[in-house]
């Protein structure tokens, strides 16, 4: 699955040999790499088209704020890494970079743009630098990747920050409020209205709701692997067809926000952390259907507390979904060995 | 504690014998004992017997799609381990049927019976597989069972989905709302009304509020091992006095919903997990204590998303009495060695 | 960092050879030290000048109770250590006295004083022993420290209950409520006033909100660490102009509620789990900052369910930022080997 097996291998193959050599090419490669990893891909012409698709959906938003944090918060984050003593392989291939990334594209999405919203995502992005390195540390143990959760739980803190903060505007969230009965749906199911919804929740992993990021996206993944490609397509079409059939939000499937989740669900399993075969597409499907329940639930949860769920359904189902293991026997219905009440001095009585 | 210790002891072992020569009998054996694991019971003739007062209760509410719900989760929970590549020791004693039985009587219970919900159950027990095996990779790291929190957890998704979906209809849970003031209590303190109070709490840990069927549970109990129904008694009877001390509402208290996640870590701490003696039932008493705390706490920790604990205060109390080991010595309050940010270049000053 | 080491020391020594000679003195010693490490010192002393602020604090707010239960709670809480098999070592330096202390502190606090609330103290310092070896258990498998999860955690379950049970009654917190806005910043910005808020900033750490405690509690770090002073000092006054740059509320930065977090945020990254140095300072800086919008963003979560985040802020922060190691690669987003559903028999197929 890495770049250089890919389409377009000899221009790759160029650049990586020029970032071999040359710390400052090295230095975009590595942040381009970081763009990349957000949909796990290890490929700096996937980041590079990534930033594309962001910047024309930031345009076509007039949101250009939100273009111009994604690659503030991917520096950041990127360079932060400099200072702490981190992996250099993991460092390399971008680990250090996709959570920043998202922080800066969240923050300007939700939060009014003034002087102390750029402190906030220099701050934010440096801080999902070092939330990366531990939520790893934790993750590693069970041998699961840390994914965007650094960038879920930052975010997090930082957008109810919005609430708690006078000098920080919320504009485009909350209010925080117990959620309420869900209307019928009322969608527009003509082949145009449809292709779009799909194609938006391919755009909305960086919180761009727009099909031709959406379509940027697709091309970004393909040329790193058709089969990443192929798995955020199957995402999105199976995350609006179970949300039509449960009848989940009108307004929400069509701007896509069933389908981000869904699609990096559907990547990860279907393509990253397996090898594609029959077997692994029935599992993926599972998760990308359990994916939507998620999104549902969580937008519940998240109501009372006003801010958006991020990626955290594809955070919890991918985690359920990545830890169990074949080797591992689950602690029997017996007593405990070594426990610090314990009964090393009792008998059995029955 | 196994079965073949207990009361009917020769029954069992003709039956255990059949289920290791016939593929058929040992498919219904593992399943069964799927049932029985809920209460931690290695037994089939306990998991039988549970299904039995499922029915007597789901009859007596006019709610057969609890007891059907029930049994289908348990078979296809079961169904779904031999698809998957699990320990199996683990498999053939239950250990991966008890949460999908679980899920199987809470969705008839909390969301409409319809075309859709069976479905729902269907993904929701195939799921509580996958997650059993991710969740016991966690917690034996920690050298402690994954109790029911993979039912927890599936099933809070897959309700609150139905506030997210307007296809799934919620009949008996919520309304999301933040809490108000609990008034005073009016118990019906008749032996027959707190009896039937304290069976009604053995009961519900299968979410039916009946006291014949926690009758019948304390037997299924008692087939397999005497410990744990003496303690599925003291769970259920500690539950309600401390409950009412604590002034707890006297409709929850009549309907045993103070009992059934004291009644757990009744039988977990009492005779599962540690050799029953005076130490440890001290210890389980203040386990029950403190279940009955978390439970009215948690009630409150529920209610601005409108789902109920199920066994969360169980599996939250439970886990942190048998996390505590004696060969552990915690984390002190000194320099941590080889930390990412880490003072390895740094010299002392002070 | 240690006790012989500060000032004071010839006194120390002679206490320390009194405690290893005399299990009366001995078990004082122990308890004075649960104090200390409430702010990571293990030094009697600094554990005798806490409870002599938290003393003239509640004797000036006319709270008698609060700091009779926290001295009730820290002797509870380090006398269930001894009923338990636990490392000695952790034991003679206090990391059993901790949280029970905290617990102690607390429960007046929020709650109206009465019988039941004194069993209730009781019930929730020894739970927190148990706490606190649970959570030890989980948290050294990462190499890093409990900190005042277990207080955190415990009291959070028993202050709910203030909610759930109408025998316990909620005098100081809630109600439960969605956040509303955030009014504009009235502060009182005279010398005295800054003063007066930074120094309430530190006593806020054992839930006093008065500024003599905060310059004994500073004088009871001296003793002990003239570092963890310095870093006290620093935490407040950073969190002080954070708080006020953000625009926190006004009446919870003058409270010092916006401070005792960082303080223990500051102390801990600043000069107990890292050698002081110019590079740490930097790190706990950027600990000090998120602590703060950690801070604001957990009233916000809390708030519908009407509970304080006690030190959580701190915990969840300093957890994240002593969590990163330089000896560890982040698991890659490649197929993951040992997993259950696995490609052993699957072909990579592109």
């Amino acid at each position: 699955m890495s770049g250089s097996q890919g389409p377009m291998s000899g221009i790759l193959r160029s650049w990586d040999e020029a970032a071999e050599r040359q710390p400052a090419v090295r230095a975009v490669d590595v942040t381009l790499r970081g763009a990349g990893q957000v949909m796990f891909q290890d490929n700096p012409l996937t980041g590079l088209l990534f930033i594309i698709g962001i910047a024309w959906g930031a345009a076509v938003a007039n949101m250009p704020a939100v273009a111009v944090g994604a690659v503030l918060g991917l520096i950041v984050a990127t360079a932060s890494a400099t200072l702490l003593r981190v992996d250099q392989g993991a460092f390399r291939s971008g680990l250090y970079g996709y959570n920043g990334i998202l922080v800066g594209a969240a923050l300007p999405t939700f939060l009014g743009v003034d002087a102390l919203l750029w402190v906030y995502i220099v701050v934010g992005a440096a801080v999902s630098t070092i939330v990366m390195q531990g939520i790893a540390n934790v993750m590693t143990t069970f041998k699961a990747p840390a994914l965007t959760f650094p960038f879920v739980l930052t975010t997090w803190l930082l957008l109810l920050g919005g609430y708690a903060f006078s000098n920080l505007d919320v504009v485009a969230m909350g209010p925080p409020a117990v959620a309420g009965a869900v209307g019928p749906q009322v969608l527009d199911l003509s082949a145009q209205g449809v292709i779009e919804s799909m194609l938006r929740g391919i755009s909305q992993v960086f919180l761009i709701g727009d099909p031709i990021t959406g379509a940027i996206f697709i091309l970004a993944l393909a040329v790193s692997s058709l089969w990443a490609a192929a798995f955020a397509v199957v995402g999105t079409v199976a995350a609006f067809i179970v949300a039509v059939v449960l009848g989940a939000t009108t307004g929400d499937i069509t701007a896509g926000l069933f389908g981000f989740s869904a699609v990096l669900t559907a990547i990860a399993l279907g393509s990253v952390f397996f090898k594609p075969g029959l077997r692994v597409t029935l599992f993926a499907l599972l998760g990308i259907v359990f994916t939507v329940v998620a999104q549902g639930a969580l937008d519940i949860v998240m109501s009372p507390i006003g801010i958006p769920t991020l990626t955290f359904p594809f955070v919890v189902v991918t985690w359920l979904f990545l830890l169990p293991r074949e080797d591992l026997a689950p602690t029997p219905h017996l007593p405990i060995p070594g426990h610090a009440v314990g009964a090393t001095a009792e008998t059995v009585s029955r």
